[in-house]
């Protein structure tokens, strides 16, 4: 028999200066909001009241999930923790529609092409054009990506590369006994919790995750959940907040 | 001929909330003041102006350490660098004397002992007694030490526990040819200059390195300095700064 695995704690990072506005953000790398500070030392609190405190945490490469991490565990003092990073937690990658403003998108594109685009499986949005302002062509945190850095992402690219970095580097974390928070996206963790409750292709797109309310899975040895689909740290804020989601840009 | 390693940058916290108490602080774990912030923000400054980005950090487990790296890579935009942290960076355990307050201590027990536990090579402050406020038993970062945990230290003994992490650690990123940041303590990194500058016990012991600075050291093929003493990426304000320190508890 395997032994038991740590347990695990996704964190979707507060509001972002972007969010405020109802842009699409994508891998533009915009900072936390006032408010999006409030909800990461919030997780915190949630965190430290539940004593659920993290041995190890896993940020993208985005700066509202740094900042996130960072709030978060200054608040349940687990500011020293081993820290990793990847840009496979990074959001999905929303191609030429990085910097658009979402409600004068759905009204050029229309409803049908715009719901595609925000909650369809497999229809990336048109990709990003080489050289424009919000491409990341010449950034040096991916500059070892190649060919590799994405221009547009559909959640399916994005639980593609997400699946390796699950498997290599917070699975060993979570063998070792570890309590570990993954502080990303909507999206990434999206990805995550698809594949960790085999939600389907098409429920996945309409399970949203609300912001700064840690969401903790316990696993088998088999990495199982034996609380399918998670335990929010606060399941009435939880659901409040996943009504706000579902009606964000309209 | 081995290769040419990458830059060393050392970083020392800003002002703690007891710093500006005047207290002995050592291992408790005191978060930054608002004057500590601005510092390490400027630090962020200094780095971003002079194009010296780094690669990675490396931290001790102490939180005015960990927050003035985070300030300062997130002013230049590297929040997204690797991170490492270890106790063989943190302060020098400041033993009995620890929340203790400095002129109080000065007055108690004259110029000729006060000077010799702050400034001397070898003459550590009584230990701390277990169980008592501001001693660091039970706390689960220092959880793994068992019977290494200091219970006080003269700056011999910071010199002895953070060199194997010179080298295991740090020395490991430099010949990867990465530049690398070390946010730590007055202490902590004083211990580095010595061994960096080969500088003698008597003249260490008063040798003081502003806070919030970040000075740059070059190195060759042997891990020496091309630039003795290294260089302080704001020369004028270093200078007012070592004055202030050397007044410290005054």
């Amino acid at each position: 028999m395997a032994n038991a695995v740590g347990t695990l704690v996704l964190l979707r990072h507060g509001e972002s200066v972007w969010n405020a506005e109802n842009l699409f953000t994508g891998w533009v790398d915009v900072p936390l909001s006032e408010r999006g500070e409030t909800e990461a030392r919030r997780g915190g609190e949630l965190l430290r009241d539940a004593g659920i405190l993290p041995d190890v945490v896993h940020t993208s490469l985005l700066r509202r999930a740094i900042s996130t991490a960072n709030i978060a565990l200054d608040t349940c003092d687990r500011h020293w923790i081993d820290v990793r990073r990847d840009w496979r937690l990074n959001e999905r990658h929303y191609g030429a529609l990085q910097g658009k403003n979402k409600k004068q998108t759905l009204d050029q594109y229309g409803e049908e092409q715009f719901t595609l685009w925000r909650r369809s499986y497999d229809v990336p949005p048109p990709p990003i054009e080489s050289g424009t302002e919000f491409s990341q062509d010449g950034d040096p945190r991916y500059a070892g990506l190649g060919a590799e850095l994405p221009r547009t992402e559909c959640l399916k690219d994005v639980v593609a590369r997400l699946l390796p970095y699950w498997s290599d580097s917070i699975v060993p974390d979570l063998r070792a006994g570890r309590t570990v928070l993954v502080a990303a996206h909507g999206n990434s963790l999206r990805a995550l919790v698809k594949h960790l409750d085999g939600v389907s292709d098409e429920a996945i797109a309409k399970l949203n995750i609300p912001t700064g309310i840690p969401l903790r899975y316990d696993l088998d040895a088999d990495l199982r959940p034996t609380n399918p689909g998670g335990t929010y740290l606060d399941p009435d804020a939880a659901v409040s907040a996943i009504q706000a989601v579902a009606n964000q840009g309209r």
